[in-house]
């Protein structure tokens, strides 16, 4: 829905609300899609959101309850009688009831516990212990789990009285009697058999790809992807069918991954809440480290510019270009390194490609180290009232300094790959650290070479 | 499948080639799922590509040719007779033959196009004169289109007979004679209805959800996200059902849209190929300008050093920190650009929070301001041998830095949204040219106050 919509939508509730006609509320709500519901409920002041939560139909409740802000269901948890909130979780589905607890402070999940049947609360907490990132902690435990001797009516049936969410239904599972994963069936297989008799046995695909349920998330997405599968079964370590993962919680993990990467390159340490659910303190927390590293690191730029103060006293005209020639080493490695890890997160490059890629920046960085020093010759000379002499010297280093900083920039993250690091540390931060340096060095050695100082 | 297996297969098949068992060779083929038969045959050295996939059956062939890289797509066009060129498009789905067809040079496209069928032509001519990232290029036009008065099993005759791909059959989309959209029944809703009888007209859902062929894809999948979609249905400027876009389509966008956000942060150009298909010659067209476009801006830099130089010849103690300063300035300010800009592409922040992101990143640079200038202050008088004025100047300038720096973090990548531009172009290398001028001058205020020169 678009927003103007969604906002004329928002007035005419709030209308509703002040003259208390409840019934036409209610009515205006029902019509709508439970995502849109709980937007709205989510703009609306604190006090009116139990109210509009109420008027809800009993299913229609639960499923706009997942959707919901988590700071909206902690304030509806907290005006809850033991019944409704027991019936809101009665019709919660698995997964969403464990992303609702996962965000929730500690009393407040101690009261959602309470009040849920003894056999959800087993699956939640068996989701909950899985470790963080694997395969367990994106699974649905609901899913349609068939035997081999089913017709298609039966699997009809089975599903009907199943009650699993749609996403799930499509794919079914084909166990033995010890609940072994030993087939796939897809309701569209079911459909294209003209023979209405037809057992799920004659019509199963018995090489099932599956993952493991400790493995990390990451790779059931990538298998999904390879695949083109709306859908994959978890398996634990005896092939026993324990969940499923889904293509909605595909799209969530590929957009959690990226921004992980994201906030990893740009020296952040990766946090799992939204920007302004995280306090102040925790942000703190999350870019401190990485600003105290690269300080400290900087401490070898300071100690080359000791060691050559008296080379720049001397001649005060190539103080003036130094944070151009760092910004530019920085920014030439940065773009390779970037280039290099995103590439090697989606699968496009390979550890083993090393050589390909030293190969390939080599040829790169000449044309963009010749561009850049010949720019920089000719606008030195035109704006900055320099020499030539300097302003050869600056160009030349600008080339030198491309060169290495895009070898620097496309190695780094491979080996920072190779040795266990997520390659994802290796980007601008970082680089820019190391390139400061190598720049400020070739920077000395070629005014001396060229300026005789 | 894991690695070692696919090495042992790969193993196999050339040992059964230099055999030349193409018997055996072809049953160990049949076996594998197709994108796994791709993935082996794109291993191959180029003579024996046509070998193995002229051994697989047809309908495997087709679907195995849209998994494989373009360039062994291109190999095999090249040495396909038209007969075989003809049965290996008419096994192609419109959508994956919109991917080939724009990955091809111009002169196999030609020979392609004369070898479709011609209303399959039409479709893809179609599909290829959308605007470039509208939801028309991402949709398929291959779905089963219903009509209010069928039944359960007529819908089931109807899948059957389509023949369309798996994950497009499971929201069906219900027209009028004149072929607009007027609702949406999912198998699921035919599956649960008790009633055999019930006609879709009795089942469907009348408030469908749909995109406009013309809308930008981001959206499109936006919507898919926000409403837990496997399939949204597409329509033109008449509501007339044109396409349908699938989840597997959905998860390529966000991971392309990620990248290009990615690229973009790290001042690259973004583009659709991959690392190694991008030439050297492309890749310096990707990277040149924002390297040229920074190192002129840091043009500023150079003046307010030289405007200075006096000051740093006559106290060079200053000059060895001025990397630090930059360095620390840039990634600051960088952290938070990222984050907003994040942030702002999927949706947790928008432009009206402004003031919110104004004061928490007013605090967060409080703490870190504070954090690092007393950690440098400590550690300049323990390791760099200075006087206690030149680590009072740089500690403080280093605070007061810090908190510009995620000021301008913070504000840039909104202003750069609400004026019309993509945020992400205001990531850190940008923001490092910006800081990199704020911290100079700050840096002389402080040493001129405190040092008195």
């Amino acid at each position: 829905m678009i927003d103007e919509e969604m906002q004329e939508l928002f007035d005419k509730i709030q209308d509703l609300l002040v003259q208390k006609d409840y019934i036409a509320l209610r009515s205006t709500l029902i019509e709508l899609q439970e995502a849109d519901i709980a937007g709205l409920i989510g703009e609306l002041p604190d006090e009116d959101v139990p109210i509009v939560f109420r008027l809800l139909p009993k299913e229609t409740a639960a499923e706009c309850f997942a959707y919901l802000e988590p700071d909206v269901q902690a304030t509806l948890i907290n005006v809850f009688s033991d019944r409704e909130l027991w019936n809101v979780i009665a019709g919660l589905y698995v997964d969403d009831m464990v992303d609702i607890i996962e965000e929730m402070p500690a009393n407040v999940v101690m009261r959602i516990i309470r009040n849920t049947p003894y056999e959800k609360r087993e699956q939640v907490n068996m989701i909950l212990r899985y470790p963080k990132n694997s395969a367990g902690t994106i699974m649905t435990t609901e899913f349609v789990e068939l035997k081999q001797w089913m017709t298609r009516e039966q699997v009809f049936r089975n599903i009907r009285e199943s009650g699993v969410e749609k996403e799930t239904v499509y794919d079914c599972y084909v166990t033995d009697p010890s609940r072994r994963l030993i087939g796939v069936i897809s309701v569209k297989d079911l459909i294209m058999s003209e023979d209405e008799n037809a057992t799920v046995d004659e019509l199963m695909e018995t090489e099932v790809i599956s993952a493991n349920v400790l493995e990390d998330r990451e790779s059931v997405v990538d298998l999904m992807k390879k695949y083109g599968f709306v859908a994959l079964p978890v398996t634990d370590g005896e092939n026993r069918l324990v969940g499923i993962v889904t293509s909605d919680d595909a799209l969530t993990v590929i957009e959690d991954e990226s921004t992980e990467d994201i906030e990893i390159m740009a020296a952040i340490t990766p946090s799992e809440k939204t920007y302004f659910r995280t306090t102040v303190f925790e942000t703190w927390k999350m870019r401190i480290p990485w600003l105290l590293f690269l300080m400290i690191s900087s401490v070898f730029t300071s100690k080359i510019l000791q060691y050559f103060e008296g080379q720049l006293t001397a001649n005060g005209a190539l103080i003036a270009f130094m944070p151009m020639l760092m910004g530019t080493a920085g920014n030439a490695g940065g773009q390779v390194s970037v280039t290099i890890i995103r590439s090697l997160s989606i699968g496009e490059v390979h550890m083993s490609d090393i050589l390909k890629i030293i190969w390939k920046e080599f040829r790169v960085s000449i044309l963009c180290g010749i561009t850049l020093a010949v720019v920089n010759f000719l606008k030195m000379l035109a704006v900055d009232n320099v020499t030539i002499g300097v302003a050869l010297t600056v160009s030349v280093t600008i080339s030198l300094t491309v060169v290495v900083a895009k070898f620097i920039g496309g190695i780094l993250p491979v080996i920072a790959k190779r040795i266990g690091f997520d390659p994802a540390v290796m980007a601008s931060p970082f680089i820019t650290t190391i390139c400061d340096a190598v720049s400020l060095l070739l920077y000395f050695r070629v005014a001396s070479m060229i300026l005789g100082i």
